[in-house]
């Protein structure tokens, strides 16, 4: 019986990317090997079709195969979240069936873009929720991307609504005295306690440790960082937390561009060898050899000053 | 052999909306019944799977189940484009090529949301265009929704690097201005001649044509004053034509209103007996009481005024 | 003792452009004669420096020279409102003060663009009030300008919180179930009643005035409409306004082109003789000789079938 | 004779806040101090009334007060560049041309907001450029804010047409490719060489000056460490430059971002000592405790690792 998402989780879900091979078909070898490094990096769960696995541009059929390929190299070792975003509620329904059938622990949903006003969020969202039957959820709060703004309170309230709403994935920016209130909020019993996991591709992971969040689920390419500074940050070395964050900044400051992030990460999972190819399903922005000169020189420093990591 | 779009397209094409049951599914029967409406009101072609047509609410299987419905109904008597737009080319590709081989005329595309800057839509394109492969395409030209512009220039480019480019639905707001430059360019020989539909819901109909538009796409409810008016500025009846127009101007402009104008239409429909309900996916609007009563004043208005249609 | 705006007001508020003269001074004795004119015409009340009046390309002092130019030719026989949003609540108090002390009866407020989520607006609002002072104020609801969307329930909170907020520029768009809303709460007891003019142009007049508004503030460039329309439904008569409405929507939807509008009324008033030059201050549109001719057409038709106005 | 600005400018250009005292005056001693810290810590030149300087809430009394002040304590030594965006044409003209008269080496123009199309960004900033008259002029490229995204082949446009454009501020981003197609333009004799500075809080400093950026315009608090990069890059050492930026890379991050950067700024400026009071103008956001106190930390932090900087 597969593990559920619930309030608990912790430490760091790792956003997967989803791996494509040259001529654009789903790379099946590379997301197995990919899987494996998530897990030996730490990863205390896994997120796949989020917003940086391309999920819009694979089709139902892709979708099911690549959850169901996770799922299974995963094995049950740590919870695995799918992504069901989608325009309509029918597609999020069969979506999120098929994922927990399959093994997921819980699904990812946020608000549609374009939603006017608290009210009309709180209503889609109730739509969503009842969509995804009874699996667990996930909010994602992303505004730079949906342009949906959820004040702490409107959090509250859906926690209070729906139960099986477990997870908030932080990400508003900046959304950092978020954290802190709705931390608050638990804390003095006004409203039941969410698991919280920053985001923002770890940009301000210390401090989002440091407001209450309960780990990070990002997309970083290196995440064993990610791993590592959790544990710091947990056992009291705040020092020692920024000293191997701030190595890792420069490279994390490169992936956190928008519309180019993604190809970032791909071409260093590529370059660690964690995934055959760095190709991005069309359209899709393609990296300079400048800029690919800029990752390599980054990479290059942070390999001597990060001797931990392999890159 | 069913015939392909080119740029001789002209008249009423009228955009179907996709009729749901109450449960949410396809209803074929309301399909077929819709089909052969819009034919006996003189359409000069339909389009489906556009934005009206809740084409991201479908999954793959029943995009192409309606898509195949109307087609066979159809019987080549109109040409039939299909709406393909899509988050990446894969998808575009696969949709553009069965509609193609069910005996679609052509396709349509709508550069993608969140294009930046004029070189980015020219490349886009540039790639929907290859998606589609031998496909002849209309271009939508709809800001509204993309945020994306296209100067008359831009399209003039367009024009010219993509043969299979054979219209143009001109649903800029306001537009009229770039439908007598597009004109002047051809008739200055500056430019292909593209078919230039008119759209926007009717609002500007007479004016549209009056700039040189060869007709209108649009979902107006009332079809049939859409091909009375055409066939009025085509003889010349400037007066008649927009004495006819005024006559609907009240409804065109509930219909337009964003994000209800759908289900107002859907609305007007059912009254009509073309569909057998009104209902969206969710997740979607629903008319108010009031709303309903304000729609049906406008018609009993209209069915007392314009006695050659049937409400 | 001038007037101070109230919740009782109702009719038609015009909203006065700015009249400039073509080397783009302000053109003082077209605001004479413009206010002459909408006072002629019926009018309940006058706006002046809204975003139709070009406010922010004039400087503090034309601003100033501007209110109580009008504020003098209309020597108190109706209420002047004065829109004075602006980026900094300093010189919102600056020109609220100064408008008040020249006789305004009130000053109007939209929420400034890119205000986040529903606390953010109530928290602006809340400053703004502060900032007016105690000068009788509305609320602009103008989502399509400001991106901000505020609910029924929004509004009655500010109406709560805020003793001075006396009217709603109700523009949503489309907005008339909010209007219905509204007066259901104030009805039902659940709210104070505030004033609620529509707006959009007068493209939903009719039914704005049967959802319960109490009139509408608007810039159409033949107000007089406006004031029969209303007489008409005040007298219960809905099919005579409706069949006068309908005479002018072809030029109301003419006017409601976004970006484009204010210079269609500026060139109706100009040709109306209520101002010597259509100009707009640069950067504005210029109208194409094709929109002039339309809009002479459309012109020419409606003196022929509305002989109760002189065009 | 003041100097004016050239093609030739490079280095550090300072954006600078503009104090205020708690009561929201303008704050003239700390204007003063902060001139001469700026200076004092290797600028170029300074950069005022930008996105920064919070000049929309200023009126336009204070902004000339404010313009004179610092050109009089600046006394010619570096060029001081006035922002002069604007809603209207003739106060950009007025702002120019008193901001030159006062000594001002030139202004500083972004495109308006809400721009649709490359051609009507040409045309905007065609009727900018005529609207400074005589001034040497900056783009301002930063389409985070306008929304606007100008092309590489738009700003070569524009240098050709506009000989006193004299500099790109280049703040797109991702923006780096830009920098480089631009440099490689001017580099093969395809267009004219603008003084290129870098932007965006410095937070890609060394990679836009490998890139070919002639220094950086920002409003860093500590702009002493954006002389020393600028310096170590035009030097070639280019791992002293990285090793130096990675130090104050945290701090950048927690200035860049949106809509709190600049109470960032200002806090750090006010515990440098370099202005009194952190306030800024209503609406406007505060601080919270914590992260004042992250701020504290980091600042903590940097003042132990680099020592060249007085904190």
């Amino acid at each position: 019986m597969p593990q559920r998402l619930d309030e608990s989780a912790k430490g760091v879900f790792v956003i997967a990317p989803t791996p494509f091979r040259e001529d654009g078909a789903l790379d099946e070898a590379s997301a197995e090997r990919m899987t494996d490094a998530f897990l030996a990096a730490g990863a205390s769960g896994l997120t796949i079709l989020g917003v940086m696995g391309e999920a819009p541009k694979l089709d139902a059929e892709e979708a099911r195969r690549f959850v169901s390929l996770v799922l299974r190299r995963v094995g049950g070792r740590v919870p695995v979240i799918v992504g069901v975003s989608a325009p309509g509620f029918a597609a999020m329904r069969a979506l999120a069936r098929a994922s927990m059938e399959a093994g997921a622990a819980g699904v990812m949903i946020a608000p549609q873009s374009g939603l006017r006003g608290d009210d009309a969020v709180l209503s889609y969202m109730a739509g969503a929720a009842e969509a995804v039957g009874d699996a667990p959820w996930v909010l994602q709060d992303y505004p730079q991307l949906t342009g949906v703004h959820m004040s702490p309170d409107m959090v509250r309230r859906m926690a209070e609504a729906h139960p099986r709403l477990v997870m908030l994935k932080a990400e508003d920016w900046p959304g950092l005295d978020k954290i802190t209130t709705l931390r608050r909020l638990s804390d003095e019993g006004r409203m039941r306690r969410l698991s919280i996991l920053g985001g923002n591709g770890g940009l301000f992971l210390p401090e989002e440790l440091e407001r209450g969040a309960d780990g990070i689920m990002t997309g970083y390419a290196v995440p064993e960082m990610l791993v590592r500074v959790c544990r710091l940050v947990a056992e009291g070395d705040r020092t020692a937390a920024h000293d191997l964050f701030d190595l890792h900044l420069p490279l994390i400051r490169t992936e956190h561009q928008p519309g180019l992030g993604l190809a970032v990460r791909k071409y260093v999972l590529r370059r660690r060898g964690i995934i055959a190819c760095e190709a991005l399903r069309a359209p899709g922005p393609k990296l300079s050899a400048e800029t690919r000169a800029e990752v390599d020189w980054l990479l290059d420093r942070l390999s001597r000053r990060d001797r931990a990591v392999r890159l």
